[in-house]
């Protein structure tokens, strides 16, 4: 074959979500569009805000020089102070824009984040459940995703981090509020594990990174704010995208923002920036890069989101399913009734309802719901639900 | 160090281009930006056509569903369509849509052609002067580049490829029209091409690929069209780009297009949508898929282009540069008088002029200019080139 062999494993291996989407197809083929409740994709269905378009037409109607042009590989420099500006108000860190580098989305931050942190065969660890592609990103650096499953109520289980941290760990990677459990993580645990990271770097003799990846942190329903994990441990890089907070995930707009106190900290933003070259993202589309620049803090409204969370918890709570709520982001994660989550996704197709098993974020005997869809949808599916609940009686 | 070492020791090695820039940010802050001549980036200076923004205008405006969001990795499907047909078209090679994936420009269709090709240590032959940034994007993939110097006049050195092929050679780039060379590789080279790399993979017993690089395309000043190495030889991968033909380097919008007699066409193509998340990329931006598809065969005119060339290939004829008029791209890449690249790009800094060596390139004792700069800016620098080829006699 001449195909490179780790795509052609990987091909072999075969991806559970592409697996869905395609019977997913297949099933709105067969039944209609209307008729499949498919609630695997994290694509927002609320609209972006009015304010989006706007800056567009007026980008494209004023005279910029270079306005669609190549740029330094960090991004623009006025995009990469009203990045540093706002970090700095919302995390109280004092970020500048030298540590500051515009990705094609959250992403290619990641990605870069594990390019300049990872050496190959290193670890990098996470609380599960955690976001599917971690472990891709990270397979191109030639790392290895270790994940730590959290506790009961999804927070971070903090004596088992304790426990895996070695000197093969070049970082922890930290999502909150987090995709799929929903969980948003405290001050105080925040807090202890920046003390436990620094503690088992001096131990290590290796300074061990936090990358906090914040995609959903303005899509939260009961808190006034998420405690940002960038804010607790110096030696943190930061990686965001617009993607949920616009509701624009296509066009692929994020940045990565080093801690001013990280060690290496200069080191590392210069690195990203040449890996930017060398991943072949060049740089963060020019457009969107002013785009966001304008439009500071505008974001969706959060409201839709939150009317879908609880029009599903409440038709899943009354069927009997097992699950907490969700205080951010637009997943839920219940218990598998029965406990084998394949099986019972399976089940769930019967009813023409797609969902993603736990397996693949890390935690088997879960299923993700993603309620990004439509309320006469979800209204719809809970007849399914219901009945597929059901069929597993077991553990009632 | 806490830092990945491999990109540590990148930056301890540092880059010409990158030291380049910054030098010339300081003339420009010592001498003013009128009178600092810079000639080093391919940044198109020629606006965008009009219709790219009223594309844009237009999609803004339109009722499109799920018009910002994410889409299978492959890209949007009406855009691949349009890329198939229009490949179909140009190249003559009849390319379905599942064999097309948008990219985030020429870069990501480049590192993706060498994610499903190269094998850890495996070699890609390049004809040499070759663009810089190839043997980073292959470095993620731990591929080597390995340059054969083209012949006198650019040409393809036919005999030199054939005698580097071996069973660890999984590709050959080809860019034509060539970036920094201007050269354009005629039809019977391409075709006495395919026919060496047939009998090589036979003999091997490796399928060796072509992998294509186009950006250039559409900006040539002599002929009615370019002949496309896509067209030669059936195992070949199609990396493009609109950077250059919409002006639109910025944004990130390109594709991959795969020969559909190409050895395991089908597996290339779900390897490099798989790899698309891998890498970071996710999705090449939504509005510019949306807006190339709808613009068709639209360019920016040529005519700003030649008229730089002819005016800044007169000036150098004038001062005695030993050159080829270049036929593609915008760039003229001479014979540094005395020989020595380095030296004599330091010289023409001491006229304010900035240009990047030939060894960068792959091509010590020749240096690249770009022609992207304005026709006034052209004209003030010549007195500049001509008192520093005065100061390197020997050669004349």
């Amino acid at each position: 074959m001449a195909v490179a062999s780790q795509v052609a494993a990987m091909l072999a291996g075969g991806s559970v979500i592409r697996k869905l989407f395609t019977e997913g197809e297949e099933m709105r083929k067969l039944h209609g569009r209307d008729r499949v409740y498919d609630f695997t994709l994290g694509n927002p269905d609320v609209e972006p805000p009015p304010e989006f378009a706007a800056a567009l037409h007026a980008i494209l109607e004023e005279s910029i020089p270079n306005k669609h042009g190549y740029m330094a590989s960090a991004g623009l420099m006025e995009t990469r102070e009203f990045v540093a500006e706002s970090v700095t108000a919302s995390r109280g860190v004092p970020v500048t824009p030298d540590l500051v580098t515009m990705t094609v989305g959250a992403g290619s931050a990641l990605s870069l984040a594990f390019a300049v942190t990872v050496n190959p065969g290193d670890r990098v660890i996470a609380n599960a459940p955690a976001f599917v592609s971690y472990a891709n990103y990270l397979s191109v650096h030639r790392g290895v995703l270790d994940l730590v499953p959290g506790r009961e109520d999804f927070s971070l289980d903090l004596a088992g981090i304790e426990s895996r941290l070695g000197p093969d760990v070049a970082a922890i990677l930290v999502n909150s509020p987090n995709n799929p459990s929903g969980a948003i993580y405290s001050a105080e645990s925040l807090q202890a594990l920046a003390a436990i990271l620094e503690r088992a770097s001096v131990r290590t003799g290796r300074r061990i990174y936090l990358i906090s990846d914040e995609p959903y942190r303005e899509i939260v329903y009961d808190e006034l704010g998420v405690p940002s994990p960038f804010s607790f441990y110096d030696h943190s890089i930061l990686c965001y995208s617009w993607s949920k907070s616009l509701s624009i995930p296509g066009e692929r707009i994020g940045y990565s923002a080093i801690h001013p106190r990280a060690e290496d900290a200069g080191l590392l933003a210069r690195g990203m920036t040449a890996m930017t070259q060398n991943m072949g993202y060049t740089n963060a589309p020019a457009l969107m890069q002013r785009a966001v620049a304008r439009l500071g803090t505008v974001s969706v409204p959060v409201e839709a989101y939150r009317r879908r969370r609880d029009l599903l918890a409440a038709g899943l709570r009354e069927s009997g399913y097992d699950f907490i709520l969700p205080r951010g982001a637009f997943y839920l994660f219940p218990k598998a009734p029965g406990g084998d989550d394949v099986a019972f996704c399976t089940a769930l197709k019967d009813e023409r309802i797609l969902a993603v098993p736990g397996t693949g974020f890390g935690m088997p005997g879960w299923f993700r719901l993603s309620y990004c869809v439509g309320e006469n949808s979800i209204r719809d599916s809970l007849p399914g639900f219901s009945r597929a609940r059901a069929r597993f009686p077991a553990d009632a």
